[in-house]
């Protein structure tokens, strides 16, 4: 392990950039100084703030001399000991980061993109240089979440995590929800109140929440889970109708970033499913009630069963929050000489494909208003093996339709049935296809 | 530091008591030893267990000489590393932990009402001792609350806990709710479900909620603070009539456990406010859907902003859950040679009588339909300097009623208001009084 610079003076932090989340933080180490002191045990400055361009206009008074373009030079210097990274995306963060741990900083970031990458790199150089390497931010902003899947978690067992991430998804679809519009009118609005960016593909494709929730599953699963292995459907295609028919069954559509371990006989060889797409879930349960930019990860466990976990998933003070927790938490490891207990991937448990994930599904058609319609439908699933929950016949004549919610079945099985259901003479239109969940399991 | 007994070899724990906690506990500790060997890098092997009577029946077995029941000469073995604390209650619990740590133990409690009474001394002895005390169970069981407020937040400055954190009152109020029933008919159902003891004082005289909120209190504001600090009013008095005031305005009836800075002037020198009462708070509010036996903690922090953590605030296995983890992470700074962070005092702040704590109230008041009434009642209050934020007139005739919620006011203006207005002629009865939370602070 490199020998720590000091360990009685300050220590010296470096911010890489100085953006939304960088200038809270700097706001932040100054507003904060003398509580930061009194809870690390020695007082924290400021040794640089690295940008992109010196004359920006900040949110927050950088001390002069401090701003500096040449992140490379500040994240070596040896009079800095720790170091938190908030410019985001790959390159130059990587770099940046691995030069950092190398030269025995301790590294704070809040850069889902990257861990969700390649954080297996990271913790490895983490591991190599003894010190630190922290993410709280990365996941839902200012919600205690990866701390307490780690450590409060760490005698339990963790069966599924079950997250809204997203804030501008959640935004969009409860206003969906409560005004009854469409996707492509809401997303406007959500950008108008800017909730929403101007380029929303990362949101609203669920790019952000699969990082998020490929983060969550290596932690719940002991297993390294990437970005790739997460399979991901947006809410772009989801349509008032999508909307109108959940509320018809009681429920509400989220965008949902779930993480479950998939029974395979044995405890120790479970595999794990990991997915982002829409789904209807009960009005009655807990993430139901997250509204507009509030996130919240629902955690079901053996012996803890059920938890949930609320709050602001994102803006720059609230990141700043997580952040500063997380250079609490290694400043201390830095003076006493230690680190926190780093990667756990020693489960290394499979991830399945989605074709072999099971879920249920709510399918809502319009049919011709006639005898044998029911039958002739509900031969369709069976075909297919995908056998039926309940099944509600509404409206007569020209409003006739059937909502079904199956069991759980594969995506083949749905997809094949579907098409089976277009194909019938007596359906005019299959309207709403969506995954259900949050209620039993089967 | 009394040296660790050995690196290297399996940690050795010895579990005291085998009730409804520590049964789960050495069940888990045997259910999950493959997982639990991973997370801490060594196996964990069980000691022994303490009990007060050998031959009781236990829900789980307990290998062929493990049981003693000389728990004094269990904490003080030379071959015992960690001493896990379930049997509850001020003594044996407290001579027990103290012994462990100066034995070289580090030592995991879910002993509320012993943390809440006298933290401080096992607190110091840990801090002597160079070993961990940990206690994240003591406070609302599997939720983790106890480490997100110590590390996760520790970077932010805490302004308000507010939770839900005795399951036997929230199923009771909860009842009163659903049903329309009155307190005493719902604790005998309470009872026959087994969601009560006997006994049900701790619970409904909210003992149990204030040695949480006490410890609450203490970590989430850097000072000590004791269940004795805490102004504490049971829902006793709780009528169906003060529920169903609270849900005419929007509102619902919970036992809160409340710890808050109230400002003086300058931050250093904030005071806190610890208080365990009933409260109507909004619908809408995130702690307000919380049902039945589920506990939830709702924080208000300067950066983080709005958060709640949620879960099963009582029960074998959750309390289990919850000492597991704690035992994970002191096994691992064991093995490391270090510590946690300890107890973090340092803000000292004054913890206010509840006579100068402001909370706003509800006050449904029976009167005489006529001319002047509104005024003479808005009258009594004026007097007092309690004004008053809305005010509804309900009924005709012999209905008439008048729903006043006034803005923040002390105890004192209050109790001297409804002793005015109760001497009033067109006062027919002040039908509820009670403090209002969870809306806006004035
Ligand atoms: N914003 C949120 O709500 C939120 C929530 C959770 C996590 N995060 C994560 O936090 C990170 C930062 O997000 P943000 O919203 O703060 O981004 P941002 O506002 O775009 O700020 C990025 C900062 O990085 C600087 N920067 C960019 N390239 C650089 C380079 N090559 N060298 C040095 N500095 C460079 C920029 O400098 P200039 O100012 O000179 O352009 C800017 O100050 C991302 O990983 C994001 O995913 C954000
Ligand atoms: N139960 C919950 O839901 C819950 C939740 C959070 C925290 N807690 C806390 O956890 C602790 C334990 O609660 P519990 O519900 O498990 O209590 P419990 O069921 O009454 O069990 C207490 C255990 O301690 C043993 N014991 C009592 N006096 C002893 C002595 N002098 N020496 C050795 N053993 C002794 C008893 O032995 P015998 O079996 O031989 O009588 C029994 O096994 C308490 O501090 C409680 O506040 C409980």
């Amino acid at each position: 392990m490199t020998e720590l610079r000091s360990n009685r003076g300050p220590l010296r932090v470096a911010v890489l950039g100085c953006g939304s989340v960088g200038s809270q933080v700097v706001r932040l180490l100054d507003e904060s100084a003398v509580d930061l002191a009194a809870r690390i045990g020695v007082p924290i400055e400021l040794a640089g703030v690295a940008v992109r361009r010196l004359d920006a206009p900040r949110e927050v008074e950088v001390p002069d001399g401090l701003l500096t373009t040449d992140a490379l030079e500040l994240v070596s210097r040896p009079d800095v000991d720790l170091v938190i990274e908030t410019i985001g995306g790959i390159e130059p963060a990587r770099s940046l980061i691995l030069t950092a741990l190398e030269s025995g900083k301790s590294v704070v970031s809040a850069n889902k993109a990257l861990i969700a990458e390649d954080g297996a790199t990271l913790f490895e150089a983490a591991e190599k240089a003894g010190r630190d390497f922290y993410f709280e931010a990365a996941v839902a902003a200012a919600i205690p979440i990866l701390r307490p899947l780690r450590e409060s978690l760490a005698g339990d067992r963790v069966t599924r995590v079950m997250g809204i991430v997203n804030g501008t998804t959640n935004f969009i679809l409860d206003k969906m929800d409560t005004l009854g519009s469409g996707f492509a009118e809401t997303l406007e609005e959500a950008q108008e109140l800017g909730y929403a960016e101007a380029d929303p593909t990362a949101d609203v494709e669920g790019f952000d929440a699969a990082a998020k929730i490929a983060i969550l599953a290596s932690i719940a699963f002991h297993t390294r889970v990437t970005a790739a292995d997460v399979h991901r459907e947006g809410i772009t295609e989801v349509t008032s109708s999508d909307v109108r028919s959940a509320a018809e069954i009681g429920s509400v559509v989220k965008l949902l970033g779930i993480a479950e371990l998939v029974s395979t006989g044995s405890h120790d060889k479970d595999a794990v499913s990991v997915r982002v797409h829409p789904a209807m879930i009960p009005r009655s349960h807990p993430l139901a009630s997250v509204r507009g930019p509030f996130n919240a990860v629902f955690v079901e466990c053996d012996a803890a069963d059920q938890l949930m976990f609320y709050g602001r998933g994102a803006g720059g003070a609230p990141t700043a929050s997580a952040v500063l927790g997380d250079l609490v938490t290694v400043a201390r490891h830095l003076l006493s000489g230690t680190t926190g207990a780093g990667e756990s991937a020693y489960a290394a448990r499979e991830v399945l494909p989605m074709g072999q994930t099971r879920t249920k599904y709510h399918v809502a058609i319009d049919v011709d208003d006639r005898a044998g319609v029911l039958a002739a439908v509900a031969n369709a699933f069976a075909d297919h093996d995908v056998s039926i929950q309940t099944v509600r016949q509404e409206g007569r004549g020209d409003d006739a339709q059937l909502v079904v919610v199956s069991h759980s079945a594969t995506d083949a099985q749905l997809s094949a049935t579907v098409e089976q259901l277009r194909g019938m003479e007596i359906v005019r239109e299959v309207t709403s296809v969506m995954r259900v969940e949050g209620g039993d399991d089967e």
